[in-house]
């Protein structure tokens, strides 16, 4: 019995896909990387050694998880999401870096909390994280740390509203907005943006 | 007598494929996407159902183009141009997001008209046209309408210079412009540039 | 006895492959591209006719390097950099600019100079250089030369700091900096770095 998807383009080299999760045409997914139940894997991605990506996850074509980067649940990245892991990259060849690459110190680890969006073409500089719920541009460069709830363009990144989990922005008067899409409620504090308890 | 080219690496699943067009290796077409007559789709490049592209048209490598995208004829798109068709998109299997993609009301569809250029990286916001023989720079994001003979660089991208149909940029003087390189004619009012009367 | 190691996905046309490099998943390396010894070419990558490869070179997953881009030895090319040779692109096949390709005259050179380091997803416009041991920051669009050691991010590319060969940021006191990681020493004049006399 099939359990999940691998176009026969593919190069699947990990035992560890979950359930109902689906691979498509020309992706590779390196030994020992880890991707949970019902995700979808476009078409030319890369999934290297060590990335940890969890369930209900979308992953639109051409995007690369590289070792250090972790996607939550429901996740989505859209087409040529490109996360970094070492902030002042060389070619490991050249001479000048083997002390550099002796140890693994040079590697920044970036986490992408739960329900979380990154959008076309981001850029994510290796060592934040992208709070959940948050929303990226399209095109947008990515240097620090992302709030919950915030929607975030531009390079560098900053942040221009905020977005129901659901994905609508929202509107605050005078602390608080409801969804005007799926209903839900929520509290602005400051610079923060949670959900109002009336919905827990 | 073969009409078309593909490459033996590439997946075509579409029969809507004109004639003289080639489509280069480890790309990707499906079903029911449509491709004009002496085209060039490059290497990695994907073309979803529901795409719509005309004649003489070339798309240079790893470049995407969705549904909901229609490049008209004679249209460059340069390497890994990124189009959208989601303003605000969220994994599809996110729990949260099922109401958002139960319709199609997500979906903007994007127009880039006759002759016009995409340059390397731009990314196009969803829900826009970019008019005819209009010019994005390399690496834009482009996020409303862009003017016909336009050259708009930058994120966001604005308005820059006007170019010639045949790619040159154009001087203009008290609103009046002839280009070096072809010879065509072209006046300027206001924020809008068109072909001179006596080039018609 | 095998000199380079070809991934069996990818296509590889050229002689002209030095010993001990790596071309792996998906790759396509075209015929008369040049690439020297001891390189490694990721996933997806393409290398056009023409284009020029030094020794001990890494290029990133997705990354295109066309006709006319030359990097030398020791050069790191981090994912989906976008290198160009065209300021003006039109669609070949378009009418109006099939004077503008009917010679050479559109194809502008773009040389990264050795040990320099392209961060991800980096455009390059074409007909610039970037100097020896410079860093292009991820996401930068760079319009013009780059100075040795300089590390430009943004778009367009400025100036914000200077790296050392082994690629740690340096810190200038005086117009002196000594790297803290592998001891080089470097004076600044002006806008220029350059190393110290006392390491030659």
């Amino acid at each position: 019995m099939q359990k999940f998807f691998i176009h026969p383009t593919s190069i699947v080299d990990t035992q560890h896909i979950g359930q109902s999760t689906s691979i498509w045409a020309f992706a590779h997914v390196m030994k020992n990387a880890r991707i949970g139940s019902n995700c979808n894997i476009g078409d030319h991605c890369f999934i290297e050694s060590g990335a940890i990506i969890g369930h209900d996850v979308t992953i639109k074509n051409g995007s690369m998880i590289w070792e250090g980067v972790t996607l939550e649940d429901g996740v989505f990245v859209g087409p040529d999401v490109l996360f970094t892991n070492d902030r002042h990259p060389r070619s490991p060849r050249l001479a000048q870096a083997r002390k550099r690459y002796s140890t693994r110190a040079w590697l920044s680890p970036t986490f992408v909390r739960r329900g979380a969006s990154i959008g076309a073409g981001a850029i994510i500089i290796a060592g934040i994280a992208i709070g959940e719920f948050a929303m990226v541009g399209a095109g947008a460069v990515v240097a620090q740390d992302i709030p919950p709830y915030a929607l975030v363009t531009g390079s560098p990144a900053r942040v221009r509203g905020w977005v129901c989990q659901c994905g609508q922005p929202l509107k605050f008067q005078e602390g608080l907005a409801t969804c005007n899409d799926c209903g839900l409620s929520y509290v602005k504090d400051a610079d923060s943006v949670s959900l109002a308890t009336r919905n827990l």
